[in-house]
C-alpha cells in the first residue's frame, strides 16, 4: 500500500520518476487522501480533484523555486503530500498539527498562504513582478477554481496582470463545474458550455491573456505535456482544465457538496446520515427565514455562495425567486442587497462573519450611511475550529460597533437567536444578529415570536454577596452559558447583555454602582470588543470607574483546533472564566489600591 | 444667461422640451456648471464630460419611477441641476448644503446615494429585482466610468446581471479614458482601441450583457435615439459610450485631472498655480518615498489609482518599474503588496483611510496572519471636508487596532510623519502610519532619518497642579497640536502618544497613577477607538481605574463642510477640548463621588 508514495520526501524524488509512474502514483495518492481524510475529516472531494494537476505542477516546475498559489487552499492536500508532509496528514486540523490550507510558516513549497477565496493571482503577480525587479527566473503559478474566479478580486488581477506582456505567470482554471455549492454566475453560465468556447477565451484574452485548454485535468498525458508547453510561453497564460470533484471516490463524486468538509467516516460505507439531534444555530436560522418568508412576500435572502453552509437549501426550495445567490462576491452581495432595501423589500444577507470582512466597505458605504433596513445573519461569530485562523469570527464585534445606524445583537442561546433575527427584521435600519458555530445549549426554539425590546439587557442572577464582594459579569452571546456557570461558583451578579449596540447603558450604570468588579465577556477579540463598549459608556457616558475585567479573545490568531480545545485555551469555558476573575481579584487586593488616591471629584467635593 | 435652463424645474419640464431644444439646453447646462463650480469649487472635469448623458436619460426615461444610479456620483451635477437643485448648487459641499454625491435624503431622483466606485451595477441589479419581485415597471440604469469597471465588485455584479436574461437593467459605461487618474487595466487598454471593438463587446457578453456603441456620448442626436431603443430591449444592456472629461472647457480638457476637483477659480483665467507654500502631509510622504527608494531597491509602492492624491507623481517620474498603480482595485492592491513582499520586497501601499475599508479582508487574512512586512501610507485619515460622510476618514484605528500584527502610529506634525515612515519601513511586519488630510503644524521635516522607538511615547508638557486637580491628555496624531493649546489654558499634562499599537501602556500606567483625569483624544471614531485601547490597558492589564474622558467622533457620520468647521463642531480644536474636559469635571463634582464605595481590593486589603 503507497509502495511508490512512500518513496517521495520531495518533489525532487517526483520529478525523477519516469512519466510512466505518474499515473500509478495518481492512484496510490488519491487512496492515500481517502484514507487521510476518512479518519481525521476535512476537505475531500476538492482534493480527489486536484491530485493529477499536483503530480503534474511539481513534475513539470521546479518547486520550491517556481510558486505555486492554491487559491482557497482546501485543495491543496496532494500537494501536502508531495512536499514532506505525507505523516503529518494524521494531524491535520487539529492542535498543534498541520493547517488544512497552504502556510508559509508551515513549507517552503507554501509560496502564499490561502483559505479565503480568489486571491491567487493578486498574490502570484506580485511574486512574478517581484522576480522580474530581482532579477529572478521563476515562473509563479495561480491555480484557482471556477467558482472563485466570481471573486471581483481575481478580475482585478487579471485585469492588471494583462498589462504586463511578458511576465511568466501562469493562471490554471480549474474547472469543476462548482465552488462550494454550485457556482453560479453568467461566466460559469458559460464555462459550462465546453462545445461554446469562444465565451470563456475571449474573456481572457479581453483581459490580456493566452487562453489555452480546455484540457482533462485527471488526465496526466494531456496535463503534462500541456504544463510543459507553457513554461517556454511569456506573458499572462490562462489554462483551462476540466475536473471533477470527488474524482475516483464515487459517493464524493456523486454528492460533492456532503464531502466538501466532512467529519471521519468509514471510505466503504461513506458518510452516513446523521441522526436528526437538536439543531444547530444555522438550523434555527434557516427554519425562522422559511417562517417569515412565509409571513412576509418582502423577505429575501442574499448568499455569497454558501447555500448549505449558512442553511439556505430549503429557502431555495420553497423560494426560489427570493432566493439570491451571487456567487463568492461578497462585495456585490451587500450592496444587491442595499439595493433591494432600497425599494422597500426586507432583504437578509446570511453570511459567515469572517467572509463579511469581505465587504466592510459596503457595509459602512452602501447600507450603514444610507440607514437602509438590511438583516445580517453573522454565522460562525467566534471559533469556528478545524479551518483556523483564516476563518474564526474574531473581528466582527470591534469592526462593526464603531459604524452608525448598525444595531447589533448576539443571543445567549437557540430560542434567543430566533427572536432576535425576527426583532432584526422588524427594524428601520441595518440590524445584525451574530451567532456562533454549531449548537448551544440545545434550548428549544419557541414558535411563537417575540420582539426583543431593543437595547435592553437581561440580569439572570443576582449576587449575594455583601457590598465590596460583589462580582458583576456582563455576558454578551455565547459567553451567557460559561458565565451562568462561572457566576454560581463565584455567587457573581450575571446579566445577558443581548445588545452589543446600543447597549443597555442604564443597567451597565447601575451594576457598576452596586458591584466591586465588574468581568466583561465575549468570544470575540478584546481589542475593541463589546467590553470596550462597557468602559466607553462608563467612564465618558456615566462618568463612573469602576475595576473592569475584560475577557474575550487576546491579540493573537487562534489557530486550528476543536472548538472545545480551543475556548478553553482562550480561558472561554466555565473553569476559564472563574479561573480568570479569581486571579483578577487575588492581583487587585496585593497591588496598590484601585482607588487609594483622592479623585478630582472628591478634592472639588472638598473644595465646595 | 441661462434662459432654458432657468425654465426647468423638473425632468417633467426638460420632458416638455422638442428635441431641437436639448442641444442649447446642454450649452447653458455646462456654461452653468462651469459657472457654477468656479464659485463653489468641486468635481468639475468629471461633471462637464456627462451634461449631454445627463439630459437624454432624463429627457428619454422616466425619472424618478425608473431609477439611475451613478458610479461614484461625482458627475451628478447636471443631473441635480435638472432635478430640482439648481438654485441649490451654490451651497454644494458646504456645511449645511447639499452633497457632491448623491443622496437617497436629498432627492427622490438620487434613487441610491455613491461616492465610493463600482458599486452601481450591484445597486441597480438589486433594484431590478425589486421592481420584478414587486411586480413594478421600471428601468434600472447604472452609468459607470471605465476607471470604476476596473473595480471588481463591479465584475460581480456584471457576472451575477448576466443571469437575469429577461430583466429591464441598463449599465452605460462612460468611456473618457481615465478614472480619476489615467485609468490602467487590460481591459482599460482594450476599451481605448476603438477601432478594435471585439475585445471589450466579447467580454460583456461573456458576462451576459448585450453590447451596443460605441457611441459619441457629446452628440444628442446619436444619445437620444440610442436611449430610446435601449428602453424597449429586455436583459442586461451595455450601451458604450465616449465622452471627454472636461468637455467644452478647454482648460479642463486639456489637464482634466487638475480640474478633478478644485477650489474656486475664475474661469477666464482657469486654476492658477499655487504658490508653493508648507508642504501637506502627502507632500511630505511623497518626499520621504522617493527618498527611501533611493537608498533601497527594494521599496516599491502600491496605489489603487491614486497617483496624484496620494503623491505618487514624482515617484513615478524616477522609478517608473517600481511604482504599481493597479487600477481601482483596493482588494488586489494589497494582496498583490503582501504578494511582493513575500518575495522580500518593501512594498508601501498609499492608501486613503476611506479606501481602505474595501481592502479589510485581505489585510486580515493576506498580510496580517502572514505577518508580512508591507507598509501603509494611510493618507485623509480624519475628516476629509467637502466630500463629506462617504470620504471622512473615521474608522480607520477601531478596525485597525483589533488586528494582530498590526503596527500602527499616527504622527503630531510633519516631521514625526516622515520619522514614523521611515520606523514603519524598519518593521519586520504589516506597519501603518496614518496621516490627515492637507498641513498640520507646518513643521519642516528634517532631513535626517531617526526611527522612533515602537511604542514609546513622549511627554510634552507636565501638570504644575498639586495632586487632586491634575489631567492629562493623552493624544493621538492630528489631536496634539491643539490638544497642546488646551493643556496650556487647564495646565494640564500632555503626551503625544504616536502609537495607537502597541500603546505605551507604561506612560499611560505612570499617568494614572500621579492625574486625577485622563483625557484620550483621536481623530477618529470614539466607539472602538484608540482611546478604548488605553481603558483596555488601564482596567484589564493594569488593573487601574481612572476616571476617563474620551474625546473623538461621536457615533453618527459627519457631513461635508469645511474641515475647520467640521473639527470644531466635534469639539476638536482647542476650544472644544478645553470646554469638553471643563464641562466633564465640573458634571462630576456634581454626581455622585467616582470612588466613593469601597473597591473590593479596599476590602481584600482590611481583611489581609
Amino acid at each position: 500500500m503507497f509502495e511508490l508514495l512512500n518513496t517521495l520526501d520531495s518533489p525532487d524524488d517526483l520529478r525523477a520518476l519516469h512519466a510512466n509512474a505518474l499515473a500509478p502514483l495518481a492512484d496510490e495518492l488519491r487512496a492515500f487522501i481517502l484514507h487521510s481524510v476518512s479518519r481525521t475529516g476535512g476537505h475531500l472531494s476538492a482534493n480527489l480533484g486536484t491530485v493529477e494537476l499536483s503530480i503534474a505542477l511539481h513534475y513539470v516546475f521546479d518547486t520550491p523555486n517556481d510558486r505555486i498559489v492554491w487559491d482557497v487552499g482546501h485543495q491543496a492536500y496532494a500537494h501536502k503530500i508531495l512536499t514532506g508532509r505525507r505523516e503529518a496528514m494524521a494531524s491535520i486540523r487539529q492542535l498543534g498539527g498541520i493547517s488544512g490550507f497552504p502556510r508559509r510558516s508551515e513549507s517552503s513549497y507554501d509560496a502564499f498562504g490561502t483559505a479565503h477565496a480568489s486571491t491567487s493571482i493578486s498574490a502570484a503577480l506580485g511574486m512574478a513582478l517581484a522576480a522580474y525587479l530581482k532579477g529572478e527566473q521563476r515562473h509563479c503559478i495561480a491555480v484557482i477554481g471556477d467558482g472563485a474566479l466570481s471573486g471581483g478580486m481575481a478580475f482585478e488581477a487579471m485585469n492588471n496582470a494583462g498589462l504586463y506582456t511578458d511576465l511568466p505567470l501562469l493562471v490554471i482554471l480549474n474547472d469543476n463545474d462548482m465552488s462550494i455549492s454550485l457556482a453560479v454566475g453568467a461566466l460559469r453560465y458559460h464555462l459550462g458550455e465546453l462545445k461554446e468556447l469562444i465565451a470563456p477565451a475571449s474573456l481572457f484574452e479581453a483581459l490580456g491573456f493566452n487562453y489555452s485548454g480546455p484540457i482533462n485535468g485527471h488526465d496526466l498525458n494531456e496535463l503534462v505535456p500541456a504544463l510543459f508547453a507553457m513554461r517556454h510561453l511569456r506573458g499572462p497564460q490562462l489554462l483551462h482544465i476540466v475536473t471533477e470533484k470527488g474524482h475516483g471516490y464515487s459517493p464524493a463524486a456523486t454528492d460533492p457538496v456532503l464531502y466538501h468538509s466532512s467529519g471521519k467516516f468509514e471510505p466503504v460505507q461513506g458518510v452516513l446520515p446523521t441522526t436528526p439531534g437538536k439543531p444547530t444555530y444555522t438550523q434555527i436560522f434557516s427554519q425562522w427565514l422559511c417562517e417569515e418568508a412565509e409571513n412576509d412576500p418582502r423577505v429575501v435572502v442574499v448568499t455569497p455562495a454558501m447555500r448549505e453552509g449558512s442553511g439556505l437549501v430549503e429557502f431555495e426550495r420553497c423560494f426560489p425567486n427570493r432566493y439570491f445567490d451571487v456567487g463568492i462576491a461578497e462585495q456585490h452581495a451587500l450592496t444587491f442587497a442595499a439595493g433591494l432595501a432600497a425599494e422597500g423589500l426586507k432583504p437578509v444577507v446570511a453570511i459567515y462573519s469572517t467572509f463579511l470582512q469581505r465587504a466592510y466597505d459596503q457595509l459602512i458605504h452602501d447600507i450603514a450611511i444610507q440607514n437602509l433596513p438590511v438583516v445580517f445573519a453573522i454565522d460562525r461569530a467566534g471559533i469556528v475550529g478545524a479551518d483556523g485562523a483564516t476563518h474564526n469570527g474574531a473581528f466582527d464585534i470591534a469592526y462593526l460597533r464603531c459604524v452608525p445606524n448598525l444595531t447589533i445583537m448576539a443571543p445567549a442561546d437557540e430560542n434567543e437567536c430566533r427572536q432576535m433575527l425576527h426583532t432584526a427584521l422588524l427594524q428601520d435600519g441595518p440590524t445584525a444578529v451574530r451567532y456562533p458555530r454549531g449548537k448551544g445549549n440545545s434550548v428549544t426554539a419557541l414558535s411563537a415570536f417575540t420582539p426583543i425590546p431593543i437595547g435592553k439587557a437581561e440580569v439572570r442572577r443576582y449576587s449575594s454577596q455583601p457590598a465590596g464582594h460583589r462580582v458583576a459579569i456582563l455576558a454578551f452571546g455565547s459567553m451567557v452559558i460559561p458565565s451562568l456557570e462561572s457566576s454560581e461558583t463565584l455567587d457573581a451578579t450575571l446579566a445577558n447583555m443581548r445588545f452589543i449596540k446600543p447597549l443597555d447603558g442604564a443597567l451597565i450604570e447601575e451594576l457598576a454602582r452596586t458591584h466591586d468588579l465588574l468581568v466583561t465577556i465575549e468570544e470575540g477579540c478584546v481589542m475593541g470588543g463589546v467590553g470596550s463598549a462597557c468602559l466607553e459608556h462608563l467612564t465618558t457616558i456615566a462618568g463612573l470607574s469602576r475595576p473592569t475585567l475584560q475577557l474575550g479573545f487576546t491579540d493573537e490568531f487562534i489557530e486550528h483546533g476543536l472548538p472545545e480545545e480551543l475556548l478553553g485555551a482562550c480561558g472561554l469555558d466555565a473553569a476559564g472564566i472563574t479561573s480568570s476573575i479569581q486571579t483578577f481579584l487575588a492581583r487587585q487586593s496585593l497591588e496598590v489600591p484601585l482607588n487609594g488616591s483622592a479623585s478630582h471629584a472628591d478634592v472639588l467635593r472638598a473644595q465646595a
